[in-house]
């Protein structure tokens, strides 16, 4: 094993240690996240800070850079309230990645890069019409978390849309089948391949799988 | 498309529900999260809420369940402000996800389970012996979330170990290389394949890929 101590980690060259830290932390979904201002000027930005806080209610978090890295995004959710999560296909992937670029406050990368806005009723924010998954949220709260200036926000599901035949019998929705993507770093990409699905476990007995 | 409303999604079957919300939010990474108490009793559990918060200062979140849910982790790290995060490989992937199971407090998931502690030296937490890649912490800050009774716990980097040849000549972690695995749902999980690495996006700019 090679081991490294955060005193040699600090002395790293910035890119170097952003790469081993982003990584460290193990695969993450990748998502474009749907905004618009109250102008009407939409907004999209790859986020992969995404995190599941509850089914009941139905409450997810993301994580928003600080203002200055990241304004946008978390300037028109706290405006207008709403916001669309949308998963990443290796269709747009290249689009998706490019969404992370600094694009001034007035340009759109629904416009800018091609891809397309989609209004569902009930939801001021704009789908990404290409995503297969893909649900709106409400504001529920943002959590400033004071040690690095980043924000928890946390949203209530609204609304789901998704692509035919991803959603099997006890609820599971089958993202490999999907072609979801997941990420890795700042700037990996990936597929994914079912190993299974096991059981709920209990203590003293092996779970069973539930792939066929 | 087929469209679900949250007053739909409310009225389903409970679990239905939370294999539903769990999936939507797309693939996560897997984890042990390895604790100590302070009379010496080691804890070792399951989690996909692992999330990236910064890298200067290296800052790492999870969430944690409502205390009755998931109470030993949480308490552990209270009370010894250490922990470790270890990555889930397929050759122990059903043990991983039989820590979920409600063992008792007195039972260590490590010695019931068969996997290996190991301590390294200035870290009072156990790691896995058998993940390829795995890390400390020390407690930086518990955040409750009051709206569902769950917790982001933030945690600084302390050290990391990795096995050979998973760190390249620019920081980045070949993950999929070191079989580190990644979920989706409560109960699913997945091996993943490089789709492409891309250069740091700029506007107006083709990103390249980095992947020879």
């Amino acid at each position: 094993m090679q081991h490294f101590s955060i005193s040699s980690i600090q002395t790293w060259e910035r890119f170097y240690r952003a790469n081993f830290i982003n990584s460290l932390t193990g695969f993450k979904s990748v998502s474009l996240i749907g905004t618009i201002s109250q102008s009407g000027q939409t907004n999209l930005a790859i986020f992969s800070s995404v995190v599941h806080l509850g089914s009941d209610p139905a409450l997810i978090g993301f994580i928003n850079r600080p203002i200055k890295a990241a304004p946008h995004t978390l300037a028109n959710i706290q405006s207008t309230g709403t916001y669309t999560i949308n998963h990443v296909h290796p269709s747009f992937l290249e689009l998706a990645h490019q969404t992370s670029a600094k694009y001034p406050e007035e340009v759109s990368e629904f416009d800018e890069l091609g891809l397309t806005p989609e209004f569902f009723e009930a939801t001021a924010a704009p789908f990404v019409k290409e995503s297969k998954v893909k649900y709106a949220l409400t504001l529920e709260q943002i959590i400033p978390i004071k040690v690095n200036n980043t924000f928890l926000v946390i949203g209530k599901l609204q609304s789901v849309a998704l692509e035919e035949n991803i959603l099997l019998s006890d609820g599971f929705l089958e993202l490999d089948k999907a072609s979801s993507i997941c990420s890795n770093g700042i700037d990996a990409y990936y597929s994914t391949q079912l190993i299974d699905r096991y059981e709920y476990a209990k203590p003293g007995v092996k779970p069973e799988k539930l792939t066929k």
